[in-house]
């Protein structure tokens, strides 16, 4: 993997002439400060190291990195086992490991915001300026704009990341499947899904939803309990042990066979996910690849008699929002929602905003697709009643409420694939798991 | 449970005529702002409200408790579903509760640092004064000693909460013992362990050690493979929804019977922990349940030809320690180190500090125990490199190197369990799993 990493610096170090500091990150206190939550190294690191390497720091410069590391302290053997030997590490990582006590980043280095604050405290005392956890600075633009232009298009490791992270995603849904059934609760699914990931030395890349409430977009209290007749929604995606992110929604009945209502309504957030995955391909602009999934659902609620009107228009007004409010998806990489702890930027560029409107508002992506890129598509349906009741959004006539209501079995619906867009178009890289 | 956090409430009021401001705390940012870690609320917070409510700050100020609590954000209905009802919630919780905006402590408020940085600087801000993890501001020592003492003895609600993780730790590892066998990796047992908390709607409570490697004493790699003859450390705790602890640890043989000199130190190990649980009892002094377990543990080498000398002596030159460095255990509770956020205050209580012996340093507990108090009791046996080999610790001919060579098949080995102080002396929450 050392070459991996060792080409992706040269590529940084290409794009980029001016002293970097990049900081692994300090694994947080729990309970009591011994106590710690699992480490979680910065995506950036991992990208140029590999290695999830607590209290580490990249420094490159005068075009070459060094390692920066902590002297381990001296009763560390007892606890933490033999110390790293920084000679086989500077091997195995292919560059110069040194003690963090010889680092002296130059004036003017550039960096980006730990996530912890520890970490960040000790930045600021490094560099000399203070840093917010989310919020860049100015003059680290050039800094951010470099790594989301090498992280935007995955390389072949890279790759070969999000395709583990897909294959332990999938096996994490199947048993799920195998584990529904009335009288479970939530958190028996995802036990059997965690099961899948722990086994293989990977995690989870964000807090499990597998809750029969699917209205509430990030319902995370996993302690209700399995119904018949209930759709079960489950957004669940593994994180390998180097930090590549998998993100998948099912949605499935319990216990019995889809009933007609929540089997046509599944069947238009399939379509709606069938024509926008149909729409990645080089060139594409993500933002029309969401209004596509808009406009694909929109019909088929026009067919049901859920919605009156003509398609475009009802979309162009956020109609289609009342029922499907978030944006069909994000960039998936060594984050979920990749290079997020960038802002916008990742997600937008420099120079496009997110839309007031409230059908584009949480849109997470809006760039023009190219090869490498890796993307989520996650339409949804959600009978939401603070959107529905809310006078604010009352379509009129444009919604028939008696109709919607004999589709009141349908809480909500999402159905979310990775996809990496290639030159002849979209490679679904979690394909292999059934949506119906 | 509102019944229970009321009277601990009352209890507290009763120590303490002094307004209190404690913080539950905040989740942790992983890779991104959005993207967070599992939230741990205070053990403080727990202990007298008795849910685990993110950015909540409860109130005690003349004789009165009050929960404050941040106003959810316009759009939070649509990501997290219908907001708390503040009212519901108060009568859940028998105390009233504010929008946090209200939140005004007056002056000479006591407090106790928050473990997460956002809160601590927020509550740095509502108190005027700083706060550090871990470390106590002599002015909030009186609040300290208040928790202290009403944590150190359990009461029904906590011994239920202790019983229920003890329930939870076990069948973890009754799930190890079926998933170990040669070729299997340590992060496939641990996946049933696991599984066993999850499907509870439990977590852990420490970051599991399962381990071939059981000299290295936090060793949480997870990521070698188990081999024939091996033995494998196995330390492992569950922690229920509302935050109560168990710390249980197991040595199984990997695919064979122990060999006789696995089986002769294992025992070794096992008549440790039984003499220092029988030592259990009111008004015993835990150093010296500590110690009873050197003397057994010494005597135990001395048998087996091992170490060499008249046994108290042995443990007066912490000779024992070469093989067993680190205490006997631990309080317990609602942190597996029970309020070691406090440091050695609660172990130790005010006067009393470690000792500078290399036997002694590393023991976290010494008070006199009283029924209702709950430790560990975990000795163990361990080969260190850095320890045998350290000339300064070398006690000459007093250990025999040619005997311990023919005991090579063993690196470490502990054993431990969960112990109730009871009027009639030890009561092992642990006890139903089998130690051999």
């Amino acid at each position: 993997m050392s070459v991996v990493h060792a080409a992706r610096r040269e590529r940084l170090l290409a794009r980029l002439k001016r002293p970097i500091l990049l900081p692994a990150g300090a694994p947080q206190p729990r309970n009591y400060p011994a106590n710690l939550q699992p480490f979680r190294a910065s995506s950036h690191f991992l990208y140029l190291v590999g290695r999830p390497l607590p209290g580490a720091w990249l420094m490159l410069t005068d075009g070459a990195p060094t390692l920066y590391l902590e002297r381990p302290p001296a009763d560390d053997a007892l606890w933490h086992g033999p110390p790293l030997d920084p000679a086989k590490l500077a091997d195995d990582l292919g560059l110069p490991v040194a003690p963090l006590d010889a680092l002296t980043p130059p004036p003017e280095t550039l960096s980006l915001p730990a996530m912890d604050a520890a970490t960040r405290a000790e930045q600021a005392r490094r560099l000399g300026r203070a840093f917010t956890a989310g919020l860049l600075d100015a003059r680290d633009l050039p800094l951010a704009d470099a790594m989301i232009d090498l992280r935007l298009r995955h390389d072949e490791a890279a790759i070969a990341g999000l395709r583990a992270a897909a294959e332990a995603t999938v096996a994490a849904h199947e048993a799920a499947r195998a584990a529904i059934a009335p009288g479970v609760r939530e958190h028996e699914v995802w036990a059997a899904m965690q099961f899948e990931f722990t086994r293989r030395g990977m995690g989870w890349a964000y807090p499990p939803i597998v809750t029969r409430r699917g209205e509430v977009l990030h319902e995370r209290g996993l302690h209700r309990t399995l119904e018949a007749g209930d759709l079960v929604l489950i957004d669940v995606g593994a994180e390998t042990a180097d930090g590549w992110a998998g993100d998948v929604t099912r949605t499935w009945p319990v216990g019995q066979p889809m009933t007609p209502t929540q089997a046509e309504l599944h069947r238009v957030v399939r379509e709606a996910q069938a024509a926008a995955i149909a729409a990645v391909k080089p060139g594409a602009r993500y933002r029309e690849v969401h209004l596509t999934a808009a406009r694909t659902l929109t019909a088929g609620l026009v067919d049901l008699g859920i919605l009156r009107g003509d398609v475009d228009e009802l979309v162009a007004d956020d109609v289609h929002a009342l029922f499907f409010p978030h944006g069909v998806g994000h960039l998936i990489g060594l984050d979920v929602h990749d290079m997020e702890d960038l802002g916008d930027r990742a997600g937008y560029g420099p120079g496009r905003t997110r839309s007031e409107r409230f059908g584009l508002g949480y849109l997470r992506l809006d760039r023009v697709l190219e090869p490498g890129m890796a993307v989520t598509i996650e339409p949804g349906f959600y009978q939401v009643p603070a959107i529905l009741n809310d006078p604010a959004r009352d379509p009129g006539d444009r919604l028939d409420r008696a109709t919607l209501a004999k589709f009141a079995d349908v809480r909500g619906i999402r159905i979310e694939d990775d996809v990496l867009v290639t030159e002849s178009g979209a490679d679904v890289l979690t394909d292999a798991l059934p949506r119906v």
